[in-house]
């Protein structure tokens, strides 16, 4: 049994964005069984588990800012105006705990590992992997 | 310590049904102590923690109907009809991870672990349990 | 290679707070490097990270009005008057699982935990923590 722990970063193009990361959480991890935690270091962005389908990501953009609507005024836009960032952040969460197994993320067929970027565009976004397993 | 990962199957009649898997994951717990990843393969689903009460239950159904609305077109739709299932997924998430304690969940009174299936009926919906502990 | 539990318990003073656990969770930390799983073992409450900052705080607790509204009734409130407490929670989540690095939350500049009470005041809410790592 052993812990390992690595982080990466990603600068970010757009306001809202969506990073399929699953090739370079593959990529990073050491252990052959076990879990990982995908946690996101920052609080206007998210990690979320679904189907890699340009529409679907798309939907999803469409569907928060119908969530977290541009009608109101949010009090944190005072101090620093991105109160829907973080709004849309506390909905989706920024980690996942996923299993391993074979040394690569278990995941179904039509899933895949994002960061969102709800706040950008930003330079070195931090993601940070911690595994714990064998 | 141990590593330890078992998965099983569920088979599901309806389009939207919440099936409590608690006591299924205490019969596959071989841990004394720790932390289980509770993961479904499945982008149209979700696994969330709260109360087995019936009518609590459907005004889940409501809510998440109400949030993801029928009153608009989604682009997902066009390639495969369940942008609904897939964007309720997103808000509910499709793992937990618990603690274990005497060999099983160290859950409250009050709380039960659910599969919610989004785009049913569908044949062997998969869940994998993975366990690390002593 | 160890797992450590703990539980705390905390008392609430209103029918919605938050109320930030970093440190009290950074002081029962007692493995160097690993994850945590904090889960709430109530189904009216959940357990989120973001910043701390106040008036982002009462935007949260808009925003969840707004989300599961009032206008609504709901079934379960015919057995137990807090329906909208326990569909709060399904969209927030009961647990995070952290990483954990020199003996202490890995956390970003700007991220808290928080306990929130969805359904207060509440005398003993108890909070556990499930360390796994060394």
């Amino acid at each position: 049994m052993t812990v390992k722990t690595y982080s990466f970063q990603i600068n970010t193009n757009k306001n809202f964005e969506i990073i399929d990361i699953t090739s370079k959480i593959n990529g990073l991890i050491d252990i052959d069984e076990g879990i990982v935690s995908i946690f996101s270091k920052h609080s206007t962005s998210a990690i979320v588990v679904n189907e890699n389908e340009s529409r679907l990501l798309n939907d999803l953009e469409f569907m928060l800012n119908n969530l977290v609507s541009d009608k109101f005024s949010y009090q944190h836009d005072r101090i620093d105006n991105n109160a829907k960032s973080h709004l849309k952040s506390f909905l989706l969460s920024s980690s996942e705990c996923l299993p391993i197994k074979n040394s690569k993320l278990a995941l179904g067929t039509w899933q895949s590992v994002f960061f969102i970027e709800l706040d950008g565009p930003r330079h070195k976004r931090t993601i940070t992997l911690t595994m714990v397993g064998e």
